[in-house]
């Protein structure tokens, strides 16, 4: 068990979706926000672990379980451990709750630390994770076979100014957002994800033209993210009909 | 002068750009959110307007004056005001300012009421504008004249499943990234705007590919985005060099 921060954050409109809720995208952002705050408060910032080992924190796995979508406007309370480490690969899970309690997605997201010089992986260093109380574990369950697809739906599109944070790289959020983009819009407004396992094999940068497949068969989608014929995100998606009342999501 | 409502802002990790600054971008949709918050409090939200008169706010321009951008974690002071009115268009002015009250930005914006059933502009009830204290004028300075562009830099895109907010619309603060998108990435990494005026012909929907259009002399850039051969929006940005130190943008 991981030292624990928590918070709340209150749905903005313009990050809600056409379906009124709040886009996964941004709550992917945020957590990933919450987390800095808290790695900042134990003395772990980015840039304290970028000046004192030339090392920064990359996310490669995000496992995310559904049972609402927070909506426009409401208050959620977010928390967030780094539970578990290996090696070479970190596992921090971040709840979001309603105001009462009641548990609306669980995020899980795995780590690597890449050596900002060479950006090749490098082991953890078991001062840091002591510091979040993490634990030490053999493995960490990443991510599921996504097989090659061959018949699929595509969307093409360049890599946008804004896609890109200040790291100059394009910001993970914008992955999630491409898998969207090659969905039907009937099934979007009639959907929203139950599970989503997504995978980051390679970086892509501005000037690129992204290439976003999906194949959708009933209520599960498989997507792959090409560029210049290179697979840079591969994911899974599962998806569950909207409630009737939308105002829950 | 109208009634003025402030509040701070800190800006997030995820809504800077490459070049360590606040997207304006989301400067414009958080300005928004903001007026939304007065309004509520002043009795007049969005729903209200729906509910008791069939009008919802829509923005036509934008005049955006910027000396400079927030940057990464700063903390923004932001100070709004229902300025002045006519019989058909509402002028908001905004100021973003430090902590230690020099001014950054001044964002003007230009409003119409339009009819939420026929989506025709509609006149202004008197009522409303006395309760946030507008001046009654005869005429709000718009936008300047905006030349039909023939050669051009674009960029085609298509519309995105996230580029519509909960109204399904495209969100205004999108059209900002379309322009952004079509202009050269060397000398974005050089420049910031100095002034932006944007203007709002007619709304873009999903399914729709747009063309971003860029005519760059100098320091001056004109733009204009459309789809299916229409003009959707037209803008003029003047640019100025970063400084040498970026901390400050």
């Amino acid at each position: 068990m991981g030292k624990r921060y928590k918070t709340t954050y209150t749905i903005p409109f313009y990050e809600t979706d056409a379906s009124h809720c709040a886009k996964i995208s941004h709550l992917l952002s945020v957590v990933l926000q919450v987390s800095g705050i808290q790695s900042a408060q134990l003395g772990l910032s980015d840039q304290y672990l970028l000046d004192h080992y030339g090392l920064v924190w990359v996310v490669t796995d995000y496992a995310i379980t559904i049972d609402r979508l927070p909506v426009f406007s409401e208050t959620i309370i977010i928390e967030t451990e780094a539970k578990s480490y290996t090696k070479l690969f970190s596992n921090r899970e971040t709840q979001i709750l309603a105001q009462d309690g009641q548990k609306l997605m669980t995020i899980s997201a795995t780590f690597v630390l890449i050596d900002f010089e060479t950006r090749r992986p490098a082991p953890i260093p078991k001062e840091l994770m002591t510091i979040y109380d993490a634990d030490f574990v053999k493995s960490i369950n990443r991510s599921p076979k996504y097989p090659l697809l061959t018949e699929t739906q595509e969307m093409t599109c360049p890599v946008r100014y804004f896609d890109l944070d200040m790291n100059g790289h394009v910001n993970n959020s914008k992955y999630l957002e491409w898998l969207y983009d090659a969905m039907p819009l009937d099934f979007l407004k009639e959907h929203y994800p139950k599970q989503i396992n997504l995978k980051y094999l390679k970086e892509v940068y501005h000037g690129a033209t992204i290439v976003s497949q999906v194949q959708l068969t009933d209520t599960t989608s498989h997507h792959q993210i090409t560029s210049d014929g290179n697979i840079k995100a591969q994911a899974r998606i599962e998806w569950q009909p909207f409630p009737i009342t939308k105002k829950t999501c």
